[in-house]
């Protein structure tokens, strides 16, 4: 093979695959970037056998068409770093090396055989689907984190996609917590419901634009395929029931507050310095007419915090592990939340003022 | 005590310590910062017996003097969050915990006794000198990178302030390299040398300003104090005698170059890629006639380079541990660097086009 193209659309299709290679495999063709060599284009294509990812074709010149599989990581900081604007790639006769040319720089590495490279898994493309970039990519971000770190329950570690008539629901449990964002989407013919894994949907959400241009999704009982500005990712998907989330939302409340996110996000972030390890120690709220008095107490010593806020309903005690509502409030988009609750036992659910286009519900800590 | 001050002046001189407190030690003391309160202001110190810092004081309005120590992480994050203009720090009659108010945010915590906290080394003051912020940070940071990292040597694990009538240089040795920074000086009357500990020197570039303002350091057999902006940094010296590096450094050469630096460092940075621990593999040089040809070779592969120079004197093939080039190259400001050679075997030097303000000098490496 011997080729010629830009090294800014090298470098950033290096990027675009570059979160499928593997890093700990047995298998050392997974630490490759396959590139196929067309006329005149060429691919990059990367895969843990998880997530794959094929880019966009790049404009090239070719004079000898192929493929090959180069070391990821090592090709990488080498276009990176080359000065120059164009690149040479030419493979020896003999398929064990490459020479890469630019400027002044010429780099001879080693190559690996493409056929042990395995295909990217077709995907049937019956059912297709549309959602905006900007939307999937604010739906990832705004639930991924909650996501089940355990694999104790399979299902847990993806999240479900909940394709409607005309929105789609993306939703993240991990046992303590749910996360739900909503977005319309154009209408389909048969709802569709699927489990993606976490990994293959923080990819995603790192190549999404924040355009409203489209991406579609192709999916299917074992695999779904994104196609993102040109760039092909294929996942699995996770097989297995997702629970029944919807039914603990409740719209009754005893008591609801409207609340500054800013504000609240920063007493929480003081009341946890309180602690070595905040992830286990808890918050207490006193809700009362007008304030939250949030307070925490270890053997360090004791933080109180006030935080003005909209009241209705009735006082209530109740506490929380603060990175809970932490990450949920990080993650909204509103100046204004409002917090609904039922008891101290029962949880507390985090809605945007009006509307209902995400919801959080937090379950609360006993003291 | 009680005393209320800004909590962007505390803030800034909690900065200033931080680096003085221990992290890892068996006296708890050492964690905490000493806070000592006077009729309208306040000084916090730090140490971990090796170097110590003590704060310009900050304004404080005071209603009772005194002192007590506070664990610095805590205190640090606390005061970092914060949201108002205004912290109110008072302690508990007890002498056990102190609260600290800001806007809604109250906190108590745990304090120690102030007279466990081990005083500031007094240093007498017989001899003083000047030197500019600006001069002493950039001679610190040009040089740092080559102390030595291992301590069988225990003088080059500290750097070399050689004080001349009427200039200084800062010296720092590892057995492979000397990095050497000059600079102008106001006129002393006794040439002075003193070794001084990596880490002091560290933490004293930090806290210098890019000014033209001088800061006053006396020094003592044992000691060294230095006064930067109103804060006092103590330090032990390192005993014994340091090596005579001057002569080593040679003004005769068998091949001269002058190169663009910045060319040079992108040129060894790629070759350095080519090998999975870069610190250990060499890089070759075969000078010629207007050119540098830059080669390196592991299993990984190859890499060529060519870099352009002006030249003087006779062909050259030398090699080099590239990391000791690059680090010494970034320390210079100059665009242009001139490099001169004896033989394969013998050390290079690098220094200004003109003038003598830095000089580094780098043994190669047998290939």
């Amino acid at each position: 093979m011997k080729l010629t193209c830009e090294k800014t659309s090298l470098a950033e299709a290096i990027n675009t695959v570059s979160k499928a290679v593997s890093t700990r495999t047995t298998l050392p063709i997974l630490e490759c970037i396959l590139i196929n060599v067309y006329n005149d284009e060429i691919t990059l294509t990367a895969s843990d056998l998880d997530i794959g990812i094929k880019t966009a074709p790049i404009k090239a010149n070719v004079s000898e068409t192929g493929a090959f599989a180069i070391e990821a990581r090592l090709f990488s900081e080498i276009i990176r770093k080359l000065n120059g604007d164009n690149v040479t790639i030419e493979t020896n006769s003999d398929g064990k090396t490459a020479v890469i040319k630019c400027g002044y720089s010429e780099f001879t590495v080693m190559i690996q055989n493409p056929d042990d490279f395995p295909p990217l898994q077709e995907v049937e493309k019956d059912f297709s689907y549309k959602i905006k970039q900007v939307d999937l990519k604010n739906m990832i971000n705004q639930t991924i984190f909650s996501v089940a770190m355990d694999e104790s329950k399979p299902v847990l570690t993806g999240e479900l996609m909940e394709i409607k008539n005309n929105s789609t629901n993306i939703v993240a449990v991990d046992g303590f917590r749910i996360s739900c964002r909503r977005a319309e989407t154009p209408e389909i013919e048969k709802p569709v419901n699927v489990i993606i894994p976490a990994k293959t949907m923080r990819e995603i959400s790192r190549i999404l634009s924040d355009s409203d241009e489209y991406t579609e999704i192709f999916i299917t009982d074992k695999h779904v395929l994104f196609i993102v500005n040109g760039n092909t990712v294929v996942s699995r998907v996770i097989d297995g029931d997702y629970i029944k989330y919807e039914q603990t939302f409740t719209d009754e409340f005893g008591t609801k507050i409207v609340v500054s996110k800013n504000e609240l996000i920063s007493a929480l972030e003081r009341a946890s310095l309180i602690s070595r390890d905040a992830r286990k120690m808890p918050v207490k709220f006193e809700i009362s007419e007008g304030k939250i008095i949030i307070t925490s107490q270890t053997e360090m010593g004791k933080a109180h915090e006030e935080v003005d806020c909209t009241f209705e309903g009735s006082e209530l005690k109740i506490a929380f592990n603060p990175r809970f509502l932490i990450e949920a409030l990080k993650s909204v988009e509103d100046d204004n939340v409002s917090i609904q609750f039922n008891s101290s036992l029962s949880p507390c659910i985090i809605k945007p003022e009006e509307g209902d286009k995400y919801k959080y519900l937090i379950l609360p800590l006993r003291v």
